[in-house]
C-alpha cells in the first residue's frame, strides 16, 4: 500500500491537475480508494475527470491510475490454468463477432483464453449479447466456474465480474454522463484495469479505426494503440494492438444470432473472407505473445488448421455446454432465435459498392432491435441485418444490397432508405479495404 | 423566457465547454434551470464547471449565467423606496468593517442601501458576523422587513435571503468542494447574481488586492474589476469598482465585537485613518453613482459631514433598534462582547514596521475563534487581535505589536510568535501603502 505524504485533501487534489500539475502513484491510488469508500463525493472525482481531460496525464500517472483501479477489486490468479493465458480485446465495431471464433480457435492452439466482454451500446454491438441468443448460455459465472471451464475448455466467455476493477464500473458511469469519455489516458486505464484483472500474461488489442469505430481517424487510434501498449507493457504484461479497419461492417452479419452463426460457419472454416481473416490476424498473434508460435506465420497457419480442422469448432462446443448453453443451437444454428420477417432491402441501380458505411447500418440495427441506445434495455437476439454486397463487389438495380430481421414488417419499412443509403455504389470498380491498418508493440 | 432549439442535453453541453466552444445564453439558462430542477446532476455540474474554468467564459456568456442566476430566485423591487438604491461589495479582506460605517453614513446622505452581505470564512471577516456581535441584532428579515427598514432608516444590512439567486448558493457550495472557485467569470457571476437581485439601482465595488486578498496582484485585480464592471453594465447597472490596498489588516481591529467598536468611533468622526479614509472613498463612489453628489470630492465631503456631524451614526443606531439590536451596547462599546484576556504580543526588537502581514493575522485570528474554517462553525464575537503599530509607524522592544483577545490565555500563547513573525521591522522609515490603487468604470 502506498502512503500518502500528506493528509488526504481531495479539493488540493482537483486542484492540482486543474493547474496543469503531475500526480503522485500515491495521489492517485487515495483518489480511487477514497472515491470507493465514498470520502470523495461523485461531483468531486468528475471535476477531476474534467481536468485529466482538459490537463492530460503523463505515462506515469496513466500507469498509476490503471493499478489504482485495479486494486479496487479482485485479481484472478487461475493458478490451476497451465497454459499460457492471453487475452483480445477490441475497442468496439459494427458486426464484430471475432471474439466468437477467435477465443476457441486460438484454445485449440493450446494457449487459454479466460475472457471477459461487455454488452453493446449505441451502434456498437457486444460479445455477450451474442452468446446470449444461444438459449440458456449463462454469461455470469463466478471466478471458480470461471477458472474451472477455462481449465476444462481451454477458453472461457462471461461477462464482467463485479468484483474485478470496479473502480472502473463506477468511474466509467460518471464518464458516460459527464462528457469525459473522450480522453487517451482514462480510456488506457479503463480498459487495462479490467483486462488486468482477469489474470492474463498477455493481451491483444485490437484498435478500431473509421466511422463505425470509436477512433475515427488513423492517427488517434495509433495514439490510444501505443497508449495502451506502453501502459500495458509498465504494467508488466506483454502487450499488442493491431490497427483494424472499420469503414465497413465486418463479415456480412449485423445482430446477435445472425452473427453468432456467421461465427459457426468461420469455426466450421468457412464464412465470410474478412472475418475468417481478422480472426487468423489476431489469432497468430495471441499465439505468438503467448509463445505458442515462433512467428505470425507459424500462428496464422496454426489457427487456420484449428478452424478447418474443426478442433475451433469442438472447443466453443464444449465451452456453450459448460456455460448451459443449448449445444444443439451450435450443430444446427437453424435453432437459434430467428425474426419473422426477413426484408429485402433492394438496390436503386446498377453500380459497384464503393462504400458501406458501417456507424450508419450499426445505427439501424441498433434500432431494429439488436442492440442498445441505453444500457438498460433489452436486445432482440434474432434482429438485425444481413448485406447481401460489401464494398467490391457489384449489385445489379432491383437486386438486394441487404436484407433486415425484424418480427415486423412495419418497423423494417422505416429504415429501408436509409440501409440503401448506406451503401454508395459507383462505376469504377470498388475495393475492399485493407484490414490491417497497423501495428503496435 | 429564452426557447433553446434542440432537446436539452447536458452531456452535448458539458461537451462544447470542454471543447471550447461558446455557449448561447438559452443553454446556459436552461443549464441552470435544469440543474435547480434537479435535472442536472451535481456530478455533471463540476465537470461543466471545470470545463468552465479551464476554457473560459467570454462577456457574453458571463452575461447570460449571471442572468440565469439572478432568474432563480426573487428580484427585490423596493417600490416603496423612492431613493436611489446603491450598495457596496467588497471581495473581502482582513479587518474590512467598512460596511458598518459606510452604510448609515451613505444613507444619512439620502442614498438608501439595501445591504446583504455574507459571513466569514478562511482569513476574511464577514459582516453578518460583525453585526451579530452586537446582542439581538437579527440579520434574518423577510423581503417585506427588508424594504420597511430601508424605507424608515435608509438603510437595512441583512444576510442573503434563500430566495434571492438560490442557484448561486447551491452552485458555489459545489466549487468550494470542486477547486473550480478560481474562475472570473463564475466569480462575477456569483458576486452580481447576488446584488442584481437586491434591486438596486447602481453597485460600487471594492476589489482588494494584495496578501489578505483573493487577488493576490493588481493585474487579476484589475481584470476582475472590469469583469464585474463590463458584465454589471451589459445587466443594465451602473457599476464602478475600486481597487484598494489589502497587504496590511484594514484600521486597528481583526475580530467581530473589536471591528464593530472600530465601526463605532468612525461614526463618531474618530477611528483609524484608513477606516475613516475607505469609508470616504468608497461613500463619495456611492453618491456618485447614485447621482447624489457631482463629483467625487463633492461626494467626499458630504460623507465626511455625516461622520462628523453624528448623522450617521443616528442612522446607524435607528437601523441597530429596527434589526431588534442592542442599542445600548451601540451608546456603550464597552457593553459589547468583551474577552476574558488581553494577551500582549511584545516586539523583539526596536525599528519602523514595514510590513503586517493581513493573510497571516487574518488566519490567526480565525484560530483564535473569531472566524470561521468550516462553514458550519460558530464565531466567537470577542475573539480578535487589536494592533498596536501598523506599517509607518515606530515600536520599540518590548513594546507591543498587538493584543490577543482570548478567554483562554494558552490559546493566545500559541500564536504569540505567529503574530510577532507577522510584523517586519527594519530601518528605514516605514511608509503606509496607498489605499487606493485603482478604479475601473
Amino acid at each position: 500500500m502506498l502512503q500518502a505524504e500528506s493528509p488526504f485533501n481531495p479539493v488540493a487534489l482537483i486542484a492540482k491537475k486543474r493547474d496543469g500539475g503531475r500526480h503522485t502513484p500515491a495521489e492517485l491510488h487515495q483518489l480511487i480508494e477514497r472515491f470507493m469508500a465514498g470520502d470523495v463525493a461523485d461531483y468531486q472525482l468528475s471535476a477531476w475527470l474534467m481536468a485529466a481531460v482538459l490537463q492530460g496525464l503523463n505515462r506515469a500517472e496513466t500507469v498509476a491510475l490503471t493499478e489504482a483501479m485495479l486494486a479496487s477489486g479482485d485479481v484472478l490468479k487461475l493458478a490451476s490454468v497451465s497454459a499460457p493465458k492471453v487475452d483480445k480485446h477490441s475497442t468496439g465495431g459494427v458486426g464484430d463477432k471475432i471474439s466468437l471464433c477467435l477465443a476457441p480457435a486460438v484454445a485449440a492452439c493450446g494457449v487459454a483464453v479466460p475472457m471477459m466482454s461487455g454488452r453493446g451500446l449505441g451502434h456498437t454491438g457486444g460479445t455477450l449479447d451474442k452468446l446470449e441468443a444461444i438459449p440458456g448460455y449463462r454469461v455470469a459465472l463466478d471466478a471458480r466456474e470461471f477458472e474451472r471451464v477455462v481449465q476444462r475448455c481451454g477458453v472461457s466467455m462471461i461477462g464482467q465480474s463485479d468484483r474485478l476493477a470496479p473502480a472502473d464500473r463506477r468511474i466509467y458511469a460518471l464518464r458516460d454522463v459527464t462528457a469525459t469519455v473522450e480522453s487517451i489516458p482514462l480510456i488506457v486505464a479503463s480498459i487495462l484495469s479490467k483486462k488486468l484483472a482477469e489474470g492474463i500474461d498477455a493481451l491483444v488489442l485490437d484498435v478500431k479505426v473509421g466511422r463505425g469505430a470509436f477512433m475515427r481517424d488513423l492517427p488517434s487510434a495509433r495514439r490510444l494503440a501505443r497508449a495502451l501498449v506502453n501502459v500495458g507493457g509498465q504494467a508488466g504484461k506483454r502487450v499488442v494492438a493491431l490497427l483494424t479497419d472499420m469503414s465497413a461492417p465486418i463479415g456480412r452479419s449485423i445482430g446477435n444470432a445472425l452473427e453468432t452463426k456467421e461465427a459457426l460457419q468461420v469455426l466450421h472454416g468457412q464464412g465470410p473472407d474478412d472475418t475468417r481473416e481478422l480472426t487468423l490476424l489476431l489469432g497468430s498473434e495471441m499465439l505468438r505473445i503467448a509463445g505458442a508460435a515462433r512467428t505470425a506465420s507459424a500462428g496464422r497457419a496454426r489457427v487456420a488448421r484449428a478452424l478447418d480442422s474443426g478442433a475451433a469448432f469442438k472447443h466453443f462446443a464444449r465451452m456453450v455446454e459448460a456455460h448451459g448453453g443449448d449445444v444443439r443451437c451450435i450443430h444446427d444454428p437453424a435453432r437459434l432465435p430467428q425474426s419473422r420477417h426477413r426484408v429485402s432491402v433492394t438496390s436503386a441501380r446498377s453500380g459497384n459498392v464503393q462504400r458501406c458505411d458501417a456507424l450508419e447500418l450499426g445505427l439501424v440495427a441498433t434500432l431494429l432491435g439488436a442492440g442498445r441506445t441505453r444500457a438498460d434495455q433489452k436486445v432482440d437476439p434474432a434482429a438485425g441485418i444481413e448485406l447481401a454486397v460489401k464494398p467490391g463487389e457489384r449489385v445489379e438495380r432491383g437486386q438486394p444490397l441487404a436484407w433486415l430481421h425484424v418480427d415486423e414488417p412495419a418497423l423494417a419499412e422505416r429504415f429501408v432508405q436509409r440501409v440503401r443509403n448506406a451503401f454508395s455504389l459507383g462505376s469504377r470498380a470498388g475495393r475492399q479495404r485493407p484490414l490491417l491498418l497497423g501495428r503496435v508493440g
